[in-house]
């Protein structure tokens, strides 16, 4: 069996807690091959995190266990679970963190954790990473069943992701992330296009014609609209940020229009 | 032996200190499984590089190397050391950086790290992290004994942490970290609390009633105190930053009333 | 063969991209041992990736190979390329970014990345980091040849570093990176000052006497030159920041005059 766990998290880079939670999982399996997507989710934003599960997780070998630990809700209701599915595991609180990494993939079973004899020795009601997620994680690696952690269960909990609207040749959508880089990120996607490609794009009173091949097409410090590297619509600016210079936000409307 | 090593610093995640030290473990051991706590201890700050080994170290597997490098002494006097506790090595500057992780270990033997024939090349006079606490965890990684590294010596540094007063029914302690989320760490630790946890909570004139069990217990924006995953009385924001809301800095004092 | 693949971005430690290159690695070579020297390199700024790779890449085993993406001109013609030294593989644009890394190791060839079998199944115009870089690397880890991945080229791209320039007894250069401690280092090397290192150092209206061993040198708060751990000279301030305390800037000009 795969032993690559990868994990994602709002904990931050300083804080102790990523520490703690990759020590206790090497102390269940110190062969475990633990590989950071990110530590830097926006706390609580789980959204944000569901996104970046959506376009990371994809590039692991079949077999890889993703765990992903923002959870707001941590110590209460929400159930921890484990998701199989045909390629991956998921592991983390039900709380749609996993909705968006899961869309295209056939769910084998959801299960309920509630073995306590997985987790650590006493749970605290304040970080289930380490004590819950990151020991059944180890104990999977190590070749267990999911069924040995818990009940199989029903209805997992999903997002509401805002979808774009169609209406006649136009498509309004909106920006869902912003990168490093500044790039804004759209919910539309690729196929939602025209399949010349030969649109009029609105936002912020900004407007750009067609879809470019690079970044590099544009001229320095224009803004250009490309497909991402995970299909969705993007807005960039060469050799700059696009966040800036079209002083965009997270939520901001995005229209797309075919050309006659 | 287990070939874990973890790495905690205060060199940053963007300049080349910690990349040219795990080099230099790697090139001594290539086997050597190099975890990173952090790297973003603040410049210097050997206290909080401490409070944040404290909290991780103990959770990993017996056997672990676990090498710290905050050490604003670095080619003064403060000497070079290898720390051998029954369950742990700790390799880094005797600045009192692991006085607070081995706190409740039992100590085997403390070593002065001179022999140079495990240390790189040749040794920089800012940079023992890559010069000597790599390269010296890599050939103990490798098998060699505690004592090939040096002398023996005693009266290790300690660090002046700030107790909590008790007087009467009342505790007054202080934030001695904010972690990431805005989370109020303070130096009272669960087990001084009276055990029915009935008591009053202030600080900079906000007040509290009780210890709660988790985050979401209180209504969204509203604080309240929790036990920290390590034991500490924390007080957080349900669903915010109690470093904003309670505008509160480390050194704040925090008191504790036992209720009538 | 050596399985160490470092990786060297400006990708962030937030966003999707890094994760999606490790797990496309992963997936051809679920044995490669991943190590970041870092994701924080500036947007685009191939001179800061080329200082970095400079002074971090020979602590690694013979062998290593090293990923370096700081692209901006992804999806335009600048060339992908596999450099083969006497010691290392480095693979990337080729833009100049492993020109400063290279440059004291001999080149055994250099292969223009061609052969798209061995290239992600579609390659974006965006992120060829997981596209090209990563699977290349995963491949060649794996015990194929260079030649294996294209045709060999001549004339690498360089960067324009700016050089020191010496007049009598004096030398100016000037700072060419600032680190997160805000230590200043210049382009003046030390094999380029008197061996009795008795200078006079002025910038900024600042000056300072002598080559100091240790920060801890001078008193607290005090400005000191040193050698920094890569063999430039550096200006630092015992336990502060020299880029607050001497407002210094990239670019600042740096005048060293040996002492009569």
């Amino acid at each position: 069996m795969n032993k690559i766990i990868t994990i994602t998290t709002d904990f931050g880079l300083k804080d102790p807690y990523q520490g703690a939670m990759k020590g206790a999982v090497l102390s269940i399996n110190p062969k475990a091959n633990l590989v950071d997507i990110t530590h830097l989710i926006s706390s609580g934003n789980i959204l944000e995190g569901a996104l970046i599960l959506q376009d990371s997780c994809g590039f692991f070998p079949e077999g890889t266990i993703h765990v992903g630990v923002v959870d707001p809700g941590v110590g209460s209701e929400r159930r921890p679970v484990l998701i199989e599915t045909e390629r991956y595991f998921y592991i983390g609180p039900d709380n749609g963190l996993f909705s968006l990494a899961i869309r295209n993939e056939n769910i084998k079973r959801a299960i309920h954790l509630t073995e306590k004899k997985y987790f650590l020795g006493e749970v605290s009601n304040t970080f289930h990473g380490r004590d819950i997620f990151g020991p059944v994680a180890a104990h999977l690696s190590l070749g267990l069943n999911p069924e040995q952690f818990g009940v199989e269960i029903n209805g997992l909990k999903g997002l509401d992701l805002p979808k774009p609207v169609k209406k006649d040749n136009e498509i309004t959508g909106e920006i869902i992330y912003i990168d490093s880089f500044g790039n804004l990120i759209t919910n539309i996607m690729a196929e939602e296009l025209p399949e010349n490609r030969m649109v009029d794009i609105s936002l912020n009173g900004f407007s750009l014609k067609g879809v470019s091949k690079t970044y590099s097409s544009a001229v320095k410090g224009a803004p250009l609209a490309v497909i991402s590297s995970s299909g969705h619509l993007e807005i960039a600016v060469n050799g700059g940020a696009a966040k800036e210079v079209l002083k965009a936000k997270i939520g901001e409307k995005v229209r797309v229009k075919a050309q006659r």
